[in-house]
């Protein structure tokens, strides 16, 4: 086959693919992890079973290839946030902030801590600690943050506290929470 | 039966469902979690496998059975921290320095997680939030804790903040964490 059709192929995949993933986050949106189901996921996405099953397993494939773009998506996110003009403590805030915001959208539940058990997590756990302690770092040099305890504790003592946000039910506790953290980072006298 | 020998048997099946829960802690210390095997508790033990069969449908069970003693144990030592002599602020840091120290020993893995799921947890987690968060209100209300924060939302964040620890890898570093925590509980000037 030529080198174009190919790459015709290979876009329609992954435009099936994407379009899968999208009426599985609307369908995770309305009802939970555990409503999915892959005959839903057929319908909404408007094609066949069959062709569903053509590219996932089952269930759990998709809700974890969901999962995997989530995290891809909030992790760009972060990124973006801590790349604003500002000084390093203005961007941790600025990602804490956001960071806080997407862990108290968590959902809760076995399938949940199974998802979050993947490979993609551990990954991205340690692309957000690395973001966290390289601002920590630099607020710590600029004196706007505390010094005498390693960057890299401080980060997770950060991200652990920030977890918080789960069981949180409004949007003023998660910015209390955010405010306590932050203040726990603040140089000491 | 008379009753005397009814209890003499409960007494027995009790001091043998002690003995094995003593013999996994050994193993567990020694091996981990995922080491355990019935036939090493049961010889650990000195029992038969078929008399430890009879406590116990699987390795799961021990390890649950286990591991409820455990955090049993752990909230019975945090009451006792709490009750010490002292300022309810002294007492809080009391309670939460024990904690931490008790976060930094959790065994990591799928079966940690499994464990952690269960109801004892639930129950745990919620009587170790009341202690925390009724300390935390008498230290505000007595000026040595910040007062702008609901007590409910700080008790979160500090236990939140605490589970740093089992990623933590020094006893310095348990301590320093603890500070940090802390600090983010000072009345705000």
């Amino acid at each position: 086959m030529p080198k174009l059709w190919n790459e015709t192929i290979d876009a329609h995949r992954h435009a099936v693919r994407e379009a899968i993933l999208d009426a599985t986050a609307q369908l995770v949106e309305a009802g939970g992890l555990r409503s999915v189901t892959m005959s839903q996921v057929a319908e909404r996405t408007g094609i066949g079973r069959a062709t569903l099953y053509k590219y996932f397993s089952d269930v759990d494939a998709v809700l974890l290839a969901w999962h995997e773009r989530q995290i891809t998506g909030h992790l760009q996110h972060l990124a973006e946030v801590r790349d604003r003009a500002g000084t390093a403590g203005e961007r941790l805030e600025a990602v804490l902030r956001s960071y806080a915001a997407i862990a108290g959208q968590r959902h809760g539940g076995e399938l949940a801590t199974y998802l979050h058990q993947g490979e993609h997590i551990t990954h991205a756990e340690r692309h957000l600690t690395g973001i966290v302690e390289d601002l920590i770092t630099e607020g710590a040099q600029a004196g706007d943050l505390r010094a005498d305890i390693p960057p890299a504790e401080l980060a997770q003592y950060c991200l652990h506290a920030l977890t918080a946000a789960a069981g949180l039910t409004s949007k003023a506790a998660v910015t209390r929470l955010v405010d306590v953290t932050l203040d726990g980072l603040r140089p000491v006298p």
